[in-house]
């Protein structure tokens, strides 16, 4: 490609987000975002009061495997331009999950009523990035296989606290083959911001797991006997440390409904 | 560090290499060369008449993870210049193993006495590479710990075969806990001249290894109830390649008594 065909390409991808958006801002996508607009970055989201958010952007600093940081709004603004021209972050996610005082009390397909003046925004990695990476690797995702969402844990792993913030790591989990998970974790290691590698590889009692069949989120899937469980860090992990550390109010997609953007998953890929 | 002293710094890594060979070519040290001469590149070892060498050269290329090729010899000419300035091929291995029609006939401290004027020499990376990245990675190899030498398995994997030359794939075992193995795949890679990542993780059965407490080369270690088994290609398996060609004679290392190279690891690594 010379640098024409290869802008042409780029804004091709990125072409994808805007109409995308749309339709779950007018309703029309209420579902999973899973397998959604391939190569673009999709993001877990927090939006708290402004008077938590010094807090929040600590324990992400402070747990950069599981909170990748992407993006942060001004209070107020629901607009988060760097990570879409159009973006308004009252109505572009398919779900919301409203956190009042730590509980789980409503979800809701836009919160353009629960708007707060004070609100601020946080925008982190997810690992729909990563499945991005490995599906075009050549590996099979299991979850991505069976059309289901993708099983997830809360773990005994502890995130290192900041301020209110604390509390044990949700992981998702993959299963692979010895030789698939092997590559699983070098093409997830070039993409910090979308988790990383894995946390932890086989035996998931060593992190606090009783049964793969149970997961706490999403959907089980099944593990073949030649396969070994490969966990990873996972962004529904501030929604337990708002679980802990109830703010009055707290607003989370519901998860595997992302958040869309018009970034490139090799934007933010390393080496 | 400024220039003048990473200079010093580099020859003084590379200074051990010479007295570590004299010592090894005067009969004084005959043993395993693991730990020995931190941060060089230690060197598989096989010896062919020329008239073998083009089809061993195809079956490197074949299998450039088992067998990583750093260099190749003149033909008649025990020096490898680049690998060692002062570099004896006939001396500079504490033990040698003579193949003779593919059987193990006998071994030798030195090779003078054996050498042809049409032998080709051929030197191939070593996991002893990749051993002190990991140390250097803050990570605690059993076989190091143990003070044993590593254990090595006869796989089921078969290699791409090249003239005369095939056979299975040889693999060295190192066990570690899941976030140490995630670690171990991320550090390994960066080695593909030592091998590189493993080739398995988990399930020995699943590769052709029936009992780990029983390695085909080298010695057992500990594996504990928290641990994983990872595989990695070995440079012995050149050896099942000679046992199935059967030249009427090859000459290689004994396993874990290898040649000490003035090639930092660090030259070559990727990323």
């Amino acid at each position: 490609m010379h640098t024409g065909e290869y802008s042409e390409f780029k804004n091709g991808l990125l072409d994808q987000a805007a109409p995308l958006r749309a339709r779950i801002r007018s309703g029309e996508h209420t579902g999973t975002t899973s397998g959604m607009a391939h190569s673009l970055v999709q993001g877990n989201v927090v939006i708290l009061p402004a008077d938590w958010a010094a807090d929040f952007l600590m324990y992400c600093q402070n747990n950069p495997v599981a909170l990748p940081l992407i993006g942060v709004s001004e209070p107020g603004n629901p607009a988060l331009p760097e990570l879409g021209h159009d973006l308004d972050i009252r109505t572009d996610i398919p779900e919301y999950q409203v956190f009042r005082s730590g509980e789980r009390t409503e979800t809701a397909s836009d919160i353009r009523d629960l708007w707060q003046g004070d609100f601020v925004t946080f925008v982190l990695g997810c690992s729909f990035s990563f499945e991005d990476a490995l599906i075009r690797a050549g590996l099979s995702i299991r979850n991505v296989e069976q059309r289901s969402n993708v099983s997830m844990y809360r773990s005994n792993i502890a995130t290192r606290p900041a301020g209110r913030f604390r509390g044990n790591m949700v992981v998702s989990m993959r299963p692979f083959s010895g030789a698939d998970a092997i590559r699983a974790i070098q093409v997830t290691t070039r993409l910090p911001k979308a988790h990383g590698a894995p946390v932890h590889i086989g035996d998931p009692s060593l992190i606090g797991i009783g049964d793969l069949n149970a997961p706490d989120f999403g959907d089980p899937v099944t593990i073949r006997s030649d396969e070994l469980p490969l966990f990873w860090a996972c962004g529904v992990t501030p929604q337990i440390a708002l679980e802990n550390a109830r703010p009055p109010i707290a607003i989370t997609h519901v998860p595997g409904k992302m958040l869309l953007t018009e970034r490139l998953n090799e934007e933010l890929a390393v080496l």
